[in-house]
């Protein structure tokens, strides 16, 4: 029987040209964050469902893909259990990544008496979610995390923004890094005497640019919030001005506020520090921005790409406690996590792919038979020994099935050697894009195509 | 509740000095594959079984990792099916990657209409087995395969040799690449008049090296071959001399077997081949290599390191119907695998990994506090614009601990700038190695790490 073959719905295969462009994303951050001294690490595919189980929400665990138990994994197990949640923790013992952060706080953990803290890590791996699939979310994605913990230090959260900065220069996306605290959230809601509804506040804030004013108002009052709360919360409402501006006039909102006067003096500290970095990149204070709320300790961030109507492409915060969960205590962490494939969209949006990215082979030579192939064959031994990426066709087809081929496969340039040739010791290049042809010996066709 | 981190059995994480060493793994068989103008592909970590199970043996598909179906799996099944292979595929609809061949074999085929053939490509892509784990053979592990498929030209067969001899030159291995061909084989049950057992002929012969003449001949004999057929083939057993001698050796004792003659036709243009190629690595025809019998059905490949007491770290051969099962007839493809995990205890047993892969930051600012933080930080930003690696302590520690931590991390130059370096506007550079220390202007500081 045939098989239609098909792949698992939110899954995708990469062509050669998909793969040049995702490796040149890769390949970028990487060297930034290389540069940073950020040490790479891998974890595995698939860890315990314990240590992913309860870290994601309710909405999280039943996203986790679940792997089946090898061998029997009916014994000992009531099949007939009503509850399939429950049913699937027991013949199931693990799952595939979520994300990277939690299995790095795993690594951490697991490899203290290893590793040296402060530790600079960067991870660049698949995650999978059983999210339902829509156009630009997948159920297998890449993550690009850089993270440094074991040390409280704001250093740590500027060099992330000018890591961030470099990226983006580095691809020619122009960019706006968004930044807030948690602890000006904190603020914001100590103010409206409404501490116990930081959550519910925050959420409804974060929504302010997707529903409105009215409608977030409309939304805290079915929270419970008091009129009065709701009235103290307008002037958040149109927070304009610089970031100077934005954080003299929190100063004084937050006068009575300990924790929000923290929240002001560490963006002032990330800032400042900034400005000795000579960060380039525009650095807003967004103070509606909430993102990752139950994770983030103290500041937040978002990349968001000017001219493209794509949401954030990139973020991370501080996190005081993110391993002690395994039970390591009192390590503060702050990370950010760049998705491949918002970042791909957006270069393909502008069309920001370096041209050099669609054929990596520069040559072909035609195959015209046993003599002219063995001659042919001495030569490709010499580009490659120059390192340039040629290639032979491997049969003595047609010349115009060979055209095709080395044409549909965008090769620059083609290289025909036959009778008239050998007896010159030349060949013949021909330009596939201007159609130029011209003979040359072996050490001007090097040069060319160097 | 504090959960005791650890990770499934048989997985890795991997730390930063195991990841710079795989990673120059990875880029060296990288480099050498598409200078050769092998193009990248990936497929995703999950397929649908239907498309794995059946394709590696019954042994195979009890080793596939399994993927529970999200939401009410039990849906529409009887939870209390007897048999747990059956009860899986009813609750599973996808597992993990097993190989890279089959997912290869599926892609060439879903994409027909957008790839051109001859289509050469390689992938880098863990695949995940439910073996029982042991030293050496691990649960996830990478795979690096270069195959080329849609050409019956032994040129591929050739440039693989080629390749392989590249890349482990590059690493600095002496290998030996192991050839034979599945008509060789086909030829040897001919001459017995015993082609209906020729895989029992073909797996007692590969076990030769391992448990000798007399313990082939008696499990052949188990197996049913005749005592004629078994004396037949003690010319095999000692089948010594250059390549050429054993050809001839062949061809003769193939004179009736039309596929054995084929089989020598095939190997000897391959070494022609390799002989116009100049490949420096020995070839050695091994008849009785006979690996992955079931598949190949022309050229067989093994690679094996000298030196070393490790199995085979590579291996390929030629399928002329890989994707038929799949739909697609008549496309024969020829194809190797590097095993990343292999090469890696190689490089590691011959102390053959470069120095330079253990730490990739080159100095590291001590951090003597707010005032000498800021002068540290516009120097960092100077040594990070010339690509240097380099980075700063983020926070104010002792100087022991700081110094500690430079050590523990392996970052040979350590940068020192207090008051008396400020006024100086200089940097005192202390080599960790020898301890040496010497006091620099700034451009001074960048010549000494470049």
């Amino acid at each position: 029987m045939t098989v239609k073959p098909s792949i698992p719905k939110g899954t995708r295969d990469f062509t050669p040209v998909e793969m040049m462009r995702r490796n040149y994303i890769f390949q970028t951050i990487r060297t930034v964050f290389e540069k940073h001294a950020y040490l790479p690490i891998e974890t595995p595919a698939m860890e315990n469902l314990s240590t992913l189980m309860g870290k994601y929400g309710e909405e999280g665990d039943r996203l986790l893909f679940k792997v089946l138990n090898s061998g029997d994994f009916t014994h000992g197990v009531d099949m007939n259990e009503d509850s399939p949640t429950r049913l699937a923790t027991k013949i199931c013992e693990k799952g595939l990544r979520y994300d990277l952060t939690v299995p790095f706080a795993r690594f951490v953990v697991q490899h203290q008496n290893e590793i040296t803290l402060p530790f600079k890590r960067y991870q660049m791996q698949p995650v999978w979610r059983a999210d339902r699939p829509q156009k630009g979310r997948y159920r297998e994605f890449y993550q690009c995390d850089a993270d440094v913990i074991g040390t409280t230090s704001l250093l740590n959260e500027a060099e992330l923004m000018q890591i961030t900065s470099e990226i983006f220069q580095k691809f020619g996306i122009d960019v706006v890094i968004k930044i807030n605290n948690r602890k000006i959230l904190s603020g914001i809601a100590d103010v409206l005497c409404a501490s116990d509804k930081i959550t519910d506040i925050c959420t409804a804030i974060d929504k302010l640019d997707k529903i409105g004013k009215e409608n977030v108002c409309q939304e805290l009052m079915e929270r419970g919030l008091s009129c009065e709360a709701i009235d103290k919360l307008q002037p958040f409402f149109d927070f304009s001005g610089s970031n100077t501006e934005k954080l003299a006039k929190l100063e004084t909102i937050f006068a009575e506020s300990e924790i929000g006067l923290k929240g002001v003096e560490e963006i002032r500290k990330m800032l400042e520090y900034a400005e000795m970095l000579a960060i380039p990149t525009e650095i807003e204070l967004d103070i509606t921005l909430a993102r990752g709320l139950n994770y983030y300790t103290g500041a937040i961030f978002e990349v968001k790409a000017r001219n493209v109507s794509i949401g954030s492409i990139s973020g991370g915060g501080r996190y005081d406690n993110l391993t002690g969960i395994f039970g390591l205590k009192n390590v503060s962490g702050v990370g950010i996590s760049y998705g491949a494939e918002r970042i791909y969209d957006v270069l393909n949006e502008l069309g920001l792919f370096p041209k050099s990215l669609e054929c990596p082979v520069k040559a072909i030579f035609i195959n015209f038979g046993e003599k002219e192939e063995q001659y042919a064959l001495a030569a490709l031994q010499q580009l490659r020994a120059e390192d340039i990426t040629a290639e032979i066709y491997p049969d003595k087809a047609k010349i115009g099935k060979q055209m095709t081929f080395a044409n549909n496969k965008g090769i620059p340039f083609v290289i025909m050697a036959g009778e008239d040739e050998m007896k010159e010791n030349a060949f013949t290049l021909k330009n596939m894009e201007t159609g130029e042809q011209q003979k040359l010996n072996l050490a001007k066709l090097i040069e060319e195509l160097q």
